[in-house]
C-alpha cells in the first residue's frame, strides 16, 4: 500500500496527525513560502513588448534545433512548424497558441502529505544545489562526491526547516556507476526525506525509472492523477535542445510529470554579451520548450526556467552575484508571470571556491532579487559553491541561514494591533528603553529571525570563543545536524519493493562509467 | 582666492577641463548615480496610510522631547506647538505644513565641481563608513584609530570610482583632543580629496568651525548660498533630541547647509519590536526634526534619514542585514518620497568581527535593498565592521566593489539597438558560439561589471596563486590603492588659510580628552 493510499484510509486529519507527530523534530512549519510583499519589476512594459517580439522573431526566422529526434521532429511538422532537418522554425502565433494549456500554478506531491509544495502564483519554493561533480567541507577539503555524500546533503535539506524542496543532483556520486546512479540518488531522496524530489533526467529511461519508482512510493493510480516530481531539462543555448533532454521532457511530460525549461545562459558564450539581447534568447527556447511539452501532453506541469551568468572575459568562467544576470533574472521573472507559468531561477550561487566572503556577497546578491523579483522556484538554494562544481557542507547551512530571512522578508507587515504598537510607544514614551515594555515581552520570542550561524557576541566574547568566522561555526552546526538526522517513517513494504526495483534494474544493467 | 571663486574666474567649460586633468587617473565618471530601473516598494499605500496617521497621533498625543534647549522650545511655542518642559507636542497639521519648504532634491557642491552630487530625487550618492572608534586590517587586527587611520580612509573614498562623497567621521582619530579631532579630520576631507563631505556635529561650535572652514576653502558668499556640507543629527530614539544634536542642527540649519534627520532604532530597544511600529516613531521623529530645520530657515535642504536594526534578544547587540530592517527601510523609502524629501539609510553594514562570510551575506542583505528601494544617500557605504564599532581597510575595498555592482544594476537595460542583439542571434544561430561574433567584440570590454576582488579562475590556478579568500586579495588591493594616491590639487594660499585656521582654534583650547 501506497503511502499516499494509507495517508487516504486513515482519513485526512488523523493521518495528517499521524504524520505530523511523526516529523516534528525536522519540521518545516508550512510546506512552501507564500509572497506576502509586492513584487519587484526592473524592466518597463515597453521592454517587455520589445523582447517578446523579438523572442517571436526568432522563433520564425532562426529557429530551435530539436537534435537527433524524428519522433519530436513529427511532432512540430504536424503542429504546423516549418521543420527542416534538426531545425523547427514556428509561424507567428503557433507556439503562443501552445502555451495556453500550461497550468499558471501546480501541486507537487510529497509522500508526506503535509509538504506537498504549490509552484507558481504567490509560492515560493526553496530547493538545495543541484549538479555539482564535487563537495567540500572544512575537514576533507574539495573532493567528488560519493552516494554518502548525496545522503548526507538529502538528510541536510530533509532536516533544514526552510528548504521546502529534496532537490535531484545535489551532488554527483561518482563511486556508482553513470547508468545506476539515478537509481540510488532518487532512492536517497523517496527514502531519507519526505520532502518533494526531482527525477533523472541524463536518459529517457532513466526518467521512466524515476516514474516506476516514484510508482512504488505513491501508488500508480495517484501518479498518473498527480505531479509527484519536478525534474530539471536543460536547454542546450543557444536555441537548441539535445537528444537526451528531448527524450526525458517527452517522458515526463507524457506522464504529467513536470519539467523545468532552463535556458542555460553564460551571456558573451551561450547568449548575447547584453541582458537583453540574453533575455530575448532565453524567452524563444523557453517558449519552444515549453510548448514542446504541452504538445506532449496538453496541461502537463511545466516552468520556465532561467540560468543566467555572465561569462569573466578575462578567465573564461561563469561569474555570479554581478548585476546584469540580475536584470535578466528580474525580466524574465515578469516575462513567465506574462506567459502565466511558474518561474524557476536564482539560488545562493557563487563563483569562489572557499565558503567566504567572495561566495556570500554573491549568494546574497544572487538569492535577493530572486526573492524580491518574484522566482517560485528557487532551485539552488543551499550548497552550491565554485560555479556549481562543488556542494559544500558549510555553504549548505549557511544559505539556509539565509533561506530563512528570505522567508521572513516574504511575510511582510504586520498591520494587526500587534504591528503598530502604539499602545508601547504611549508606555515607553521618550527617551525610555523597550526592553520592559508589555509588547516587547509579549513578542520577543518570535519577533525577530534568528540567524543560526551570525556571531553577535561582543568582540571580547567572540574571540575568548576562539574567533571563529562563520564558516567555521557553519562546520559545527552541519554535523550537529546530521547527528540529529532520523529518517521520516517509510512503510517497510514499500522500502523493500523499491529496493527490489533497483536491485532488479541494476543487475539487468553492466556497469558503465561515463 | 577660493577654488569655487577660481573655478568660475577661468570659466565653466574650460575650467572642467582643467580639474578633469588634475583628476582624471582617480576619476570617478559621474558625480553620482541617476537610477534608471523603477522603484521596489514592500509596503501598499493603505500600509503607508497608516503608518502616516498613527504618526500624527503620536506627535500630538505623545510628542518630542527637545532636551536642554530653551531656544528651540520657544521657536516651537512661537510655531503653535503645545510646548511643556522638554516635551513638545504638535497640534494636527502643524508638522506637516511645516515640511512644505524642504527641498525634494539640493546639490551638495564640492570643491571640485565636478564632483558636486545632486541628493534625492533619483539620484544614488555613496557615502563611506561613519563613526568607528576602532580600525582594523589583516596586518594589526583590531585597535584605536588615529589620524594616520583616518586620513588613509579618506584617501581610499576619494581613489574609489564607486564612492561620490567623502563623508565624516570615516574613524574616530582618538590619538587627537576630543575637543580638536573634528578640525583635522575637517581638514582631511578638504585637503586630502575633492569630493564633497559631511561637517562635525558634536558641539554647536564645531559644527561652526566645519561652516568657518568651508568659507575658507569655498569662499564666504559661496557658501552663503550654496550647500557645502551634509551632516549626521541623530534623533536620540526614542521620540527625544538632545542639546548637542540640537545645537548642531540649529547652527547647520542657519547657514543653509544640510542634515539628515536621523531615527536612530535598535528595534526592541528605542523602539517597538515590530516593524510597523519602528516605522510610525521613525516617521514622528523625523518629521519632527525636519520641520524644526525649516523653522530654523525655511527652504533649508534636509534628509529624512534611518538608522534601523534588530536587537539580538540573546545578546543585546544590534544584527544586520536580516528581514525586519529591510522592511523598514523600504516603507521609510516611500514616507520619504511622500514628505518629498531626499532619504538616507543602507549601506554594507553587518555585525561580523571579520571580514568573512557573515559580513558579506549581512552586507550585500543590507545594501541590495537601499538600493533597490531608492535610498539617496547611502552612508556606511564601504568599511563597516562589527556593528559600526570597527572600520576595516578590508572592508572598504571589498564593499566598493560592491558598490560598483550597484551602479551597474541601477543603470537598468540597454534597449538601444545594440542590447537585443538580434543580428547576433542571427549570426551565431542554434548551437554556435558568442564569444567570436562581432556584437561580443564590440561590447566584450564593457558588456560586464568587472569585480576587483572576485576570484574566478580555475580552481588550480587558485590554488597555485596561494588559495586566498577575498580579504586577503582585499588586503592586497587597499595597499595597492594607497600606494597609488596623489592628492587633488589645492591652492596653497587655502591650504595656508586653513591651517593657519586650525592652528589658532587648537591654541584657544585646551584638550579635553573625554
Amino acid at each position: 500500500m501506497s503511502v499516499a493510499q494509507q495517508s487516504a484510509r486513515r482519513g485526512g486529519r488523523a493521518a495528517r496527525r499521524a504524520l505530523r507527530r511523526d516529523t516534528t523534530t525536522f519540521a518545516s512549519p508550512v510546506p512552501n513560502i507564500t509572497r506576502r510583499i509586492p513584487l519587484t519589476e526592473l524592466c518597463s512594459e515597453e521592454g517587455m513588448e520589445i523582447i517578446e517580439a523579438n523572442a517571436e522573431t526568432v522563433l520564425q526566422e532562426v529557429g530551435i534545433d530539436f537534435k537527433d529526434d524524428e519522433e519530436v521532429q513529427a511532432m512540430w511538422r504536424e503542429a504546423g512548424a516549418d521543420v527542416d532537418g534538426d531545425r523547427v522554425r514556428f509561424p507567428k502565433g503557433l507556439i503562443r497558441s501552445l502555451l495556453r494549456t500550461a497550468p499558471a500554478t501546480y501541486v507537487q506531491h510529497a509522500r508526506n502529505p503535509e509538504r506537498n509544495v504549490t509552484i507558481g502564483g504567490d509560492n515560493v519554493v526553496f530547493a538545495p544545489v543541484y549538479g555539482p561533480p564535487f563537495v567540500s567541507d572544512l575537514d576533507n577539503g574539495r573532493r567528488y562526491g560519493t552516494i554518502k555524500d548525496f545522503q548526507n546533503l538529502v538528510k541536510l535539506a530533509y532536516l533544514a526547516p526552510h528548504i521546502h524542496h529534496s532537490g535531484g543532483t545535489v551532488c554527483e556520486p561518482v563511486d556508482i556507476p553513470v547508468n545506476k546512479r539515478h537509481l540510488d540518488m532518487v532512492h536517497a531522496h523517496m527514502k531519507l526525506s519526505d520532502k518533494p524530489f526531482m527525477g533523472a533526467v541524463t536518459a529517457d529511461e532513466r526518467a521512466a525509472d524515476t516514474i516506476k519508482m516514484s510508482e512504488i512510493l505513491f501508488g500508480r493510480e495517484f501518479v498518473s492523477e498527480n505531479t509527484v516530481c519536478t525534474s530539471l531539462i536543460n536547454v542546450n543555448s543557444p536555441l537548441a535542445f539535445d537528444a537526451t533532454m528531448l527524450g526525458s521532457l517527452k517522458t515526463y511530460a507524457r506522464a504529467r510529470q513536470a519539467v523545468i525549461i532552463t535556458p542555460f545562459i553564460m551571456s558573451g558564450a551561450m547568449g548575447p554579451v547584453s541582458a537583453v539581447g540574453t533575455l530575448i534568447q532565453a524567452m524563444a527556447e523557453a517558449m519552444a520548450g515549453i510548448a514542446l511539452t504541452q504538445l506532449c501532453r496538453p496541461g502537463t506541469p511545466v516552468v520556465f526556467g532561467l540560468f543566467s551568468s555572465a561569462l569573466s572575459m578575462q578567465t573564461g568562467a561563469p561569474t555570479f552575484g554581478t548585476p546584469e544576470p540580475n536584470l535578466v533574472l528580474s525580466a524574465a521573472a515578469q516575462l513567465a508571470r506574462r506567459m502565466k507559468v511558474p518561474f524557476r531561477s536564482g539560488g545562493n550561487l557563487c563563483g569562489s571556491k572557499l565558503p567566504d566572503a567572495q561566495a556570500a556577497y554573491e549568494s546574497a546578491n544572487s538569492l535577493m532579487p530572486a526573492v524580491l523579483c518574484g522566482v517560485n522556484f528557487v532551485l539552488h538554494g543551499a550548497g552550491w559553491m565554485e560555479g556549481g562544481l562543488v556542494s559544500s557542507f558549510e555553504k549548505f547551512v549557511m544559505d539556509c541561514d539565509q533561506l530563512g530571512m528570505a522567508a521572513t522578508l516574504l511575510k511582510g507587515y504586520d498591520f494587526t494591533e500587534d504591528g503598530p504598537a502604539l499602545d508601547a510607544i504611549r508606555e515607553v514614551g521618550p527617551s525610555g528603553h523597550y526592553l520592559g515594555c508589555a509588547h516587547t515581552q509579549t513578542h520577543f520570542e518570535s519577533a525577530f529571525y534568528r540567524s543560526t550561524l551570525a556571531d553577535n557576541n561582543a568582540f571580547e566574547h567572540w574571540e575568548a570563543a576562539g574567533s571563529q568566522d562563520m564558516a567555521e561555526r557553519a562546520n559545527g552546526l552541519w554535523k550537529e545536524w546530521l547527528a540529529s538526522y532520523e529518517q521520516p517513517p517509510l512503510d517497510p513494504a514499500i522500502d523493500e519493493a523499491l529496493q527490489a526495483f533497483i536491485d532488479k534494474r541494476k543487475e539487468a544493467m553492466a556497469d558503465k562509467w561515463s
